[in-house]
């Protein structure tokens, strides 16, 4: 089978981006950013966390570059950038096919299971 | 913007998967294993890596539930697991409306920039 479609990505890019994803923290502020822009400390509120522990976390996001900084200087808000989301997202649909022909599979030996186990109709 | 459809998923097991998908090596093994098993000695090959090199980042992918190994006892084949990928891949899918809608306001202004470009009649 050929895997077709992210070839030309950078590695370290998708290096950079799984690597940030890979912390339920980190996470959850993507996903607050997802409702909008928050400031640090608005990002820091939901989380029993200091701020320099949350600051240290976006750090890792924004050189993944899946965050980015408001204009606002005052609050320098920061904003969910998703680009290296749908990048990540391309690299994995390159394997949507061996999983969904897996799951199908898995649907045959089911069905086949339940024709096996009607009763035979008698001579 | 709410995100859904990942929820249930466990935080670790998404975890193990972005951390084990942070690695150009790791994410070869997984491109290899994709055209079928595996044995560690076939793995290793296109890789200028020792086999104890490529027995830790198996390693890895095997802790992520990313490969299991085949019955041959003797060769001991790896072969891909495709669920913690299809598991990855729907935690970004919640992501999905919010960088199309990014790109679709990109095309909406590259648009106004095309009309605003255009020659009006004159009267």
């Amino acid at each position: 089978m050929q895997l077709t479609g992210y070839e030309h990505l950078p590695p370290q890019r998708l290096d950079a981006t799984f690597a940030a994803l890979a912390d339920p923290t980190r996470r959850a502020i993507l996903a607050r950013l997802a409702t909008g822009e928050a400031s640090v400390t608005e990002l820091a509120g939901p989380f029993a966390m200091s701020q320099p522990a949350i600051s240290k976390h976006l750090k890792v996001l924004e050189r993944a570059g899946l965050i980015s900084r408001g204009i606002d200087a005052q609050r320098r808000p920061r904003r969910l950038e998703t680009t290296p989301l749908a990048e990540a997202n391309q690299w994995l649909e390159g394997y949507r096919k061996i999983w969904e022909s897996n799951f199908q599979r898995l649907d045959a030996v089911l069905e086949e299971l339940k024709t096996e186990k009607k009763p035979r109709g008698r001579k």
